[in-house]
């Protein structure tokens, strides 16, 4: 099976060009389209992407969202362009057009990097760029399968797991990080229960884990993210499970806002925290978590929700995207080389 | 002036029956009015009450909240059956039906059975009834009056205050508890600056105290309650001021969901962390919090807002009202006869 795969995958490549048939992303000779994760559950709208711009706006207004997965779709957005013919100018210009369509994950900038790289290195640019895309997109879908082995090997039958945010198959090319752990364990007949965590003010816990973990099959039960510490009261959690969007050098990491909140519940609860993400979340040149630059958003998306406004029309706003948990609350890293303590990942991140 | 208050309030209750202009609630010679909190603050929608069965449904889906105010509202709706000439039974069986409404704030229960002993206690029960109710009313707004005394000999000027859910003039019949000490430390020149989280699932925070705080000139930010942490930790918070629905006799209390999680935050990152009530919300009878029972709600308030729903239609839920802070988590008590700490208030509470 595993041979008749990798045969199909030198198949597509080679002879029909790249075919990428994705959960929430599809590239199939030139055509790009993006599963519309703000309508989602509601509505499966597919966005024809054309333009790298259009995919700026995709990723800015979080229509694609995710570490890896955000990655992934600006490098496809940059495939298109070179097998539509598109000049190396107008393709390098894209480039730094896309790197900087979020600030905080630093995986879209490490991959829109690995393509520039690419694209210089003599040869033929284009093939370079797809080559490169397609690399980075079956090496994440790869890195997703070995964080859930890596992570699975913790979980113990009857688990009752606590989330936050998205971290599965729309958040990443493969099963997901987090979500993927989670995956891998109830493949497995583990009889585990999810609590995932809402999320506000985006609620890609409420909207997309809620759907996913519905889509999979794995009891779970939806709580709103000032719910966790009372089930933790209640001795009802067993492991914390998130992702990232940037680890520091020093392990301190950036992720969904509420992540650090639900880090300090765990720590004074005594329950198992774990960051659950590929290597190319973590970022080298970034000594320590206060180093991250953390994306504030709109006000609006805090004053209500879509075009729902409950709050009064001008209250003043606190949003950021992210916050930064330090290396002390983390009980482990679960990375795609394995399960690692702070001391091992900090000779790993050198 | 006080002595005018006092004659004015004498004038209104022996000549012209008893007269309530209140912020959120209206009564004049069995005329009683409420101010629907479920449409706040996008409009001030005043509802007509007619029957104890209507208040009953007002109280349960939370268009009146705040647990001194739904004791105002039950008493006054008895006081009305009283006004409008309806008989000892009729009114003791509404008096049933409305200590029931729900189950976790003691004030309900306290101010119905105040009224239930006046009837009671022979002679003409209906002017027992309406001296009690408006007694009720009337202490109430002293208690807040003297509990925002209390708390605000803490507040040094330019603190910067949490506030979690709703505790002022919409959730009693006064300045309020929390947001009452808060108010007066505005009223004296504090320039002190509000954090208000949102308070999900029913948005207490993001509409009612976000609302009342615009209405009073408080500077504020609105925050969801995942990020009260975050702020924490940028050393941004001072003070976590919050009200309560039931505090027990060991200094245990139920308090909006939400609240227990804040309470964690403040003891992690050394924040002071202060409960605000009257005395009318302790209840000697209930000896700690794991003997406080907590209201759930329907799982459509977690799966969306409203009549909006954005999580899966049938996602299963988790939805406590309210959760139970220890009292080894507790700064102080400020209640109406001064801010105590656990050792004075075991006294006074006994």
């Amino acid at each position: 099976m595993k041979y008749l795969s990798l045969l199909c995958l030198i198949f597509q490549t080679s002879l029909f060009g790249m075919n990428i048939d994705g959960f929430a992303i599809r590239y199939n000779g030139g055509e790009l389209s993006i599963l519309n994760q703000q309508k989602l559950p509601s509505e499966a709208e597919w966005i024809d992407v054309q333009t790298p711009e259009q995919m700026v706006e995709i990723i800015s207004t979080l229509k694609v969202r995710g570490a890896p997965m955000i990655g992934v779709s600006a490098v496809l957005s940059l495939a298109q362009m070179a097998e539509r013919g598109l000049s190396f100018d107008e393709i390098e210009k894209a480039a730094y057009l896309l790197r900087k369509a979020r600030p905080t994950a630093v995986n879209l900038a490490i991959c829109v990097d690995r393509v520039l790289d690419a694209m210089r290195n003599g040869g033929d640019y284009r093939a370079a760029i797809l080559a490169t895309a397609e690399n980075i997109y079956r090496e994440d879908t790869d890195l997703c399968a070995s964080i859930g082995e890596a992570g699975n090997a913790l979980i113990q039958p009857g688990e009752r797991i606590l989330t936050y945010c998205n971290t599965g198959s729309l958040a990443t090319a493969g099963i997901g990080t987090a979500l993927g752990v989670i995956k891998a364990a109830h493949a497995q007949g583990k009889q585990i229960h999810v609590y995932a965590c809402e999320t506000r003010p985006l609620l890609q816990g409420g909207r997309l884990t809620a759907w996913e973990l519905e889509e999979c099959g794995i009891p779970f039960t939806l709580i709103c993210d000032n719910m966790a510490a009372t089930l933790m009261q209640q001795g009802k959690i067993d492991r914390v499970l998130v992702g990232a969007d940037r680890i520091a050098a020093n392990g301190d990491f950036a992720n969904k806002i509420g992540t650090y909140s639900v880090a300090v519940l765990a720590h004074f609860h005594g329950v198992p925290f774990h960051v659950a993400a590929p290597y190319t979340t973590i970022d080298p040149n970034c000594p320590s978590g206060d180093q991250i630059r953390i994306e504030e958003r709109s006000p609006d998306e805090v004053r209500g929700y879509g075009k729902i406004c409950w709050s009064p029309k001008d209250a003043p706003v606190y949003n950021p995207a992210f916050d930064v948990t330090p290396s002390s609350l983390v009980t482990s890293y679960i990375l795609n080389v394995g399960n690692l303590s702070l001391e091992e990942f900090l000779q790993e991140a050198r």
